[in-house]
C-alpha cells in the first residue's frame, strides 16, 4: 500500500510566521499504460493499486465488456525502464475469445475518455448507441434520507484522502439498503469510479441495477456516461454537475443529483425514483 | 456568452422538507475537437469560449508551437451535425509555414494530455526534454503575502464559478507586483490552464518568467507539465499536489505550492523562491 501515498519533506508557511520544516503525505501519481491483447489502448494517470479493477471499468465504459467472463486475464509488463525493472505501470488485457478486441481505428475515442461527436447530443446518442444496458427501466426507489447518509459514508472509506488531501473517491451502495458495496480512491476521478466499475465486473454485478453511485468530485459528462455503460441508474456528486452530465442523465433516464451535502441535495434528472418519506408522512 | 452557462429546471430536496422545483445555472460542457492543418489532433470536454487560446494552449503543452507566430490562423469548421450546422465545437489550427505538425504517431500521447512513459521518471524526462524554457534559472522571488492574496483574487474572477459552482479556474498574475495578467474558468481545469497559456501566446509573452499560475483545483503532474512548456516558474493549487507534481517540479527547479488557504501555504518545492518578509523585518 506505500505506493498509494508518499511521503515528502515540505515547508509549512503561514505568512509572518517562521517556517515549519515537516514530512507530509502526498497521493502517489504515477502513469498506466492499459494494453488489451498486447496492442495499447490508453495511459491514464492513476493512483496505483487496483489496477486490473481501473483496466475492466475502463473497458466497460468504452463499451468493450460487460461481464466477468469476457475479461480473460491481466497481468503487468516488464516495463521499459533502462534496467528492464517491471515498473507495474502496464497493464496487458487478455479478453476472452470472442470479444472483440477496440477497432484501432477507434483509439483515438478510448483516450479521450470522453469519445465523443462534434456536439453535446451526438455524445450522448454514442453513448446511448454503445450501452448494453437500459436504466431508465430500473424501478429502484431511493429514501432521501438515505441518500443524505452517503457523503459521511463515502469520508469514512477514504482513508488516503484523509492522510493526503488529494484524492478523489467513489463508492457504490446499494440503493434500497444502503449497504456499501465498493469504494475506491484515485488522483482521478475517472479512475476511481472505473476502479469500482472493474471490481463489479469482476463480482459478475453488471447490470448494476438497483445501486446509488456516490463521487467525491463534479458530476461530468464523462462520470455520467461510465455510470450508464455499467447499468447504474443513480449518480450522486457531493458537488456540481455540468449541463450535459445533466441532458445525458435525463435523455437515457438516470437520476442524477448533485450538491449533496448535510440534509440536502438537488435533483437534475430522475426525480420520480427519490422518495422523501418524512413529508408524505 | 449564453454557453457558458446554462438553465435547467431542478428540484432543490432537503430531507423532510417539500421539494422546490426552481432554475439553476448549470456549467456547460460540450466537446471540442483540434484539429491541426486539417487533421484531427484530440477531444477535450470543455466549456464553449476562449476556443482559440484553448487550443493554442493545449499544443503550447505538446511541445508544438510556442510563440503566437507558430500559430498561422485557427477556424472553426462546420460540425457534422445532420443538418450541417457549425456547432463551434470543431476548430482546426493551421500552424505557420516550417512549424512542424505533430507527429501522427505520437497521437495518443496528445489525447492522454499526460504523454507518458511507463513510469513518473520516464513521465518527467519526456517533459524536460521537451521544454523549450528553463524554469529552474528564473530569479523571481514571491512575497508570501502577495501569494496569500492570490486565492481571494482568483475568486473575483470566477463569475461563472458563483453562479453554477461547476467551473475550475486558473489565473497568471505577475510575481513581483501581483498584477493579474489574464484568468480563465472551465469545466476542465487542464483546459482553464490551456486557456490561460493560450492567451500569453497570442500576446507573445512566453516564457512566462516571473509569473505565479494560480489553480482552483489539486496540483497535479500535468498542470505542472503546462506550467513548465510555458516557462512559469510558481505553480500554486488551492488544494494538495500529487507525488509526482512534486517530485517534477523539485527536479525542473519550479516553486510548487499548495494548499494555497488564508494566510498559510505547504510549499513542495524551490522554498528558495518564496519571501516572506514579515519574519525577515
Amino acid at each position: 500500500m506505500s505506493r498509494i501515498a508518499a511521503r515528502r519533506k515540505v515547508v509549512r508557511l503561514t505568512v509572518g510566521e517562521r517556517p515549519i520544516t515537516r514530512e507530509d503525505m502526498l497521493a502517489v501519481e504515477e502513469p498506466l499504460e492499459i494494453r488489451v491483447n498486447g496492442r495499447s489502448l490508453a495511459v491514464t494517470m492513476r493512483t496505483p493499486g487496483h489496477d486490473f479493477d481501473l483496466a475492466a471499468g475502463f473497458l466497460v465504459s468504452e463499451g468493450i465488456i460487460a461481464e466477468g467472463a469476457h475479461f480473460s486475464a491481466a497481468r503487468y509488463c516488464a516495463g521499459a525502464t533502462v534496467d528492464g525493472a517491471n515498473t507495474y505501470n502496464v497493464l496487458d488485457v487478455t479478453l476472452a475469445q470472442g470479444v472483440a478486441a477496440p477497432d484501432p481505428s477507434l483509439e483515438r475515442n478510448f483516450l479521450t475518455t470522453s469519445s465523443c461527436g462534434l456536439c453535446g447530443k451526438a455524445s450522448i446518442d454514442a453513448v446511448r448507441t454503445k450501452s448494453r444496458f437500459n436504466v431508465a427501466a430500473d424501478e429502484l426507489r431511493v429514501d432521501a434520507e438515505l441518500l443524505a447518509s452517503l457523503p459521511d459514508r463515502l469520508r469514512e472509506h477514504q482513508a488516503v484522502f484523509e492522510k493526503t488531501g488529494g484524492l478523489h473517491a467513489a463508492a457504490l451502495f446499494d440503493g434500497a439498503t444502503g449497504e456499501l458495496l465498493v469504494a475506491r480512491e484515485d488522483v482521478g476521478r475517472h479512475n476511481a469510479v472505473d476502479k469500482v466499475i472493474g471490481w463489479a465486473v469482476k463480482e459478475n454485478l453488471l447490470p448494476l441495477s438497483g445501486t446509488v453511485l456516490m463521487v467525491s468530485s463534479r458530476g461530468s459528462f464523462e462520470l455520467a456516461q461510465k455510470a450508464m455503460m455499467a447499468g447504474i441508474p443513480v449518480l450522486a456528486a457531493v458537488s456540481a454537475p455540468s449541463s450535459l452530465a445533466a441532458e445525458f442523465a435525463s435523455e437515457v433516464g438516470m437520476t442524477l443529483i448533485g450538491f449533496l451535502r448535510g440534509r440536502s441535495m438537488v435533483i437534475y434528472s430522475g426525480a420520480e425514483r427519490i422518495v422523501n418519506t418524512l413529508v408524505s408522512v
